[in-house]
């Protein structure tokens, strides 16, 4: 089984690596960007045994940051 | 419009990002955890006239180093 983890900085926190990216398409010609977020993504390869509440708890206590990033859990 | 891009390391490349996370997993007692891949996922924010044809553009020239990395884009 497996999980997939979504990592991203909440609305309002300020993403330089996203604006570096848009700036950098902007300057290369690809025109119609007009925001850029750039996060995490994070492929669990799980045991049978392993429920989405526990990859809930990884993403508390080590995979996300939840002062100022979200995070969505996918079983795959 | 939006665009998701997800760009994860290929098979066989190292992943000393996700290896650690692994790492970090188990010691914090999560078990039954058999791998991890980290990555990155892209959000951009676009024009309406911009195809996904576009957003593969930009990540064969900016977004994925495509020697070491595979991508993926979701029109959202």
């Amino acid at each position: 089984m497996k999980a997939r983890v979504h990592v991203m900085l909440k609305n309002g926190v300020l993403d330089p690596q996203g604006e570096a990216v848009r700036h950098a398409l902007g300057a290369m010609g690809f025109d119609g960007v007009k925001g850029v977020r750039q996060g995490k993504v994070i492929e669990l390869d799980l045991d049978a045994g392993v429920t989405e509440a526990d990859v809930e708890a990884m993403c508390e206590k080590l995979l996300a940051n939840t002062v100022i990033e979200s995070y969505s859990v996918e079983m795959i």
